[in-house]
């Protein structure tokens, strides 16, 4: 029985033999790089179509294909990730997060950013002191409401 | 001695007093909301001219201005913060982490988003499903380099 | 400046001389019994009619019923909850956890029950081999799309 | 000698090629989803007879059935569960917890609800503002008696 | 409001200015030491008539005794237990458990020794090798059944 | 080279093909259930008499024997242990911890119990209530002498 | 009530005072440096004898004398020491922890060195290259007998 | 390539097949049997003769002689020990820390004793109440100079 | 496909066979011998001509090359490092962070060394009293700005 | 009796009231900047003259002088600091760990540099691409030698 990893693992190979990007195997499969990295690498579920399309692009098996339909187990390797890369992240909920909290609230009251209804994109920005990241977030509010 | 901590419930206590918002206080003070609130809470520190246009709007004294200009230590109280709102914030860093470092890479090559040379926004979108709340961050890349 | 935890003091103070146990409270200001405990232990806010009405109920300050309404920073106390009644709640996720995700997943999809539009029931069920505990909640299912 | 986790994959596969929902199976072998489920990935026992059923149902080994009903040891893999499905639970337990407690000790004087003389139900309720899933605990009260 | 660590304290002061031993209490208000001694630090709830006369052996006020019959929250205070004392039987618990499981299995079939429908003697064993501490634990067993 | 793992599988398995328990295999190698299974699972070493009854009685071979004897490394996989059986005593040295070492300075002086030059019980006792699981320890007194 | 850390607090200001070093005290009540110094900061318990001569040394209160004779709790405040000198010895366990453990093994059988019929001294040896510290610790052996 | 566990693996199996103890190892190659044990179980390199000396008695091929002298990384498998016999040396690191600290302050100045330039010695000493094991440590003393 | 760890493995056995140093290393690819080793043992990119470079040098094969060059996932193994010689370095960073924190603030302002365009060099300084370890770090300087 | 903490505050007064830097007041006592701070700070102990020198330049009183020459313990806040200049540090630590040790090991054998006969400097270097912090930090090499 393939697991998420396995069929991760044929899908980096394939992309690997094939030359192409993330984000031009989310234009070929027309869905988000966001997403389609995420599920490529188990930690979101393919819509069927979806997982067609990538299985005849990257030439994946019945089974794998439909496996990237499953429900992922979200476990995180690292309670405080290490890479510094996705560190510089976890620094931000750190120093910012209490200052999301009050703005949220006070845009909206008591209540939370969805990160299941949610989306997000990552861009290049060229800028002459060095180009900078841009990372656009965007969740459902949802309310604590009283019963 | 005034501490980080003993400013900030004053600017909470005058806050609430004058009725103001964190971004009435952020129009006020010609800064972004963002900033403003990390900075009031001892996240940040105020630029001289900023702490002083605070301590003017809020009634604060010469040595609370002062202390706003000091560089904080950013200590998180909580290794996996337990507030829902902020947690769900970790919870994205923890299942888009690995994402966001790939398209990172893809777009740029290896390196990473400075959580220093940064800034953010929080806004609310309308939205007939409910609303949403957008965020949008901007960091310099910052390469590793072979030396 | 008053707390929240300054405000759960003063109503337990209250609750005592009072005699009234918190289903009675609840009762009173007609809100949910979890609900009404929750809040007044600072883990929500009350909307602004039920924090009068306690402030009514109780004889607190207006101050005290303001600060009911505020949002809360949910900081958890413990990692692994110790004291053995709320352990057993641990227990369960530990155990069934895996179960709740199947069974959900079976029914609706790739997706979780929100524990923010959520409400919960507490009742004593009669049994002649024993009284047991019967708990009801219900959460809305928000399901994982594809972007 | 076959372990737990090695029955568990011979029966998701059996599962899976028999496309049988879990729902389908505890309702053949005439026990509940919840424990059928969790019996089925090793956090509970089978009884012999269930196990037979199971067995008979997806043309399992006489060796697979007699593991299915041995005493299982119950190590959670993760402190702070990460899967957004499962943390939400969690998430309840710390929010709600000393409410849950509260009221227990309200209803029933000082105790607590049993682990392990428990049941549960999952459900999917109909809403025209989104489903819902209604989960229903049951346990036996217990009480702390002086001697 | 007194609070139970309030309340141990001055059961501790009046203990140590009357010359009292744990047993002396316990043999006075006719119960056993170990509930005795565990409801006086704030570890058990003590029945309203043994409340009363722990109050009247010991002088303290009704709102003294009317604390030592609320139902307590029990923290543990270190995850693992550094005091040498009580190592040891955290020791045993780690050395021991698995046996203790597969013994009660053996005996009783999937189930547990209750913690809560459960009592404890501690007594000293002459020996000419040196004194033995003996310790005898009797709690409910509970099973594990499917429904 | 045999691991003591290694020999605890294959006893598991004689023991299983065998249809003992291990109160019977306590009893034909003459050592208590709770040593022997203790012993038998690697936590603590066979003295070498007993070593070779056991492998007499179990055909183990001579390697396996001669293993049993040796010194075992004690490494408790969970510092806080999950499974519900264990969990319970790992609460009970958690609620009475202090207790037990209350009584015994008491009764004994500064000092602890020893858990090496130990011995322990487990029984099954008829309750019309409900069975009970009794368990006795006896552990040398050792005091902290100044020097 | 004076606890231990009040009375640590008195021993080290009236110690500052008379100008005495550990080794001092520990030569005027006749008990080794290492006892006398862990009895003085709360680690054990002081016989009453040298209770009594401590408190006469430096004029502590009978109470005082009294606290310095009760059993304490001994808490480490840190999991692992990160003072330099204390976290060399934590690293010399964990270094040497298996020679320790194998060589204490080899001349013994299956046992330990006991920590609490145990004592320590500590010396400065002169030494051309540098002085060293030398450390002579002597431990009970205890043996892990079968029963 | 040999690994330093793989050189452990066939040292042990050696050393069993001849019947040698760790002292007896030691003495045949001249080094101290701490020293010996550390650097076999690769917790310490071995001087280039010492590894030649150990190789012809155990007859390990050269590779493993040349990955004896290799510089060891030291990963202490658990941050807490749970084995019983190096428990209670991290014990008396606990107990005795801030003692041993007091003491080396007292005789030395500011500093520490080196866990490197440090050696350590194992006996076996009889004494009619309980033979007892003795340990002598001897490091360098260090000292923090102000520059 | 080939891991990092796996190019790791055959760049060591390459390293062992020709009898090479880092140093000798990093000279014959004209690359600093810090980022040199940091790249072999997968912590960082090689650039494509040091990859080549190095493949040619120790005879790699073209996928092993091209593994090189590709962004690594940094994860350290342990949170605090065990091995004595890392060990010091998390030290120097305990005791001498807040020092390094206050000293770089007063000589840019509030901000950071910044970690990713960094640099390091590793010398051995001959020293009569005993040859020392110098290390020189450079690392950019990223101010907070407001924004 | 002044604490070490409390001198610190002292200090952080009596210089800003005075308007010096940590450098200025390095320069009038003539000791390094790193090493001045990390004793005001509590971290490493004044020489007497140099506590002197500081108690004159800052009006310290003889009792907070001669606190500042008394051994620190240096317990660290956080296991992993997570203020983001100190914590850049901890991942170089992470990062680059096994580098330094693999060239110190290359250049000197097996053995650490140390961090207790240690000094450091801090420096800015102006660049016409931003300003770099410079870190030099010296220690001496001390080698693990077999006995």
């Amino acid at each position: 029985m393939l697991t998420k990893d396995d069929v991760t693992m044929k899908i980096l190979e394939a992309k690997k033999a094939a030359g192409l990007g993330w984000e031009d195997i989310a234009e070929k499969i027309d869905m988000s790089p966001v997403f389609t990295h995420s599920a490529c690498v188990g930690m979101n579920a393919f819509p069927a179509d979806k997982a067609a399309a990538l299985g005849e692009l990257l030439s994946l098996s019945d089974e794998a294909v439909e496996v990237l339909t499953e429900s992922p187990t979200k476990n995180f390797a690292q309670t405080v990730p290490t890479d510094p890369c996705i560190y510089r992240f976890y620094e931000i909920v750190g120093v910012y997060g209490p200052t999301l909290k009050a703005l949220i609230h006070e845009k909206f009251g008591d209540g939370i950013m969805s990160a299941i209804d949610f989306d997000m994109t990552v861009e290049r920005v060229e800028n002459p002191k060095g180009d900078r990241v841009k990372i656009e977030m965007s969740g459902k509010y949802l309310a604590y409401n009283a019963w």
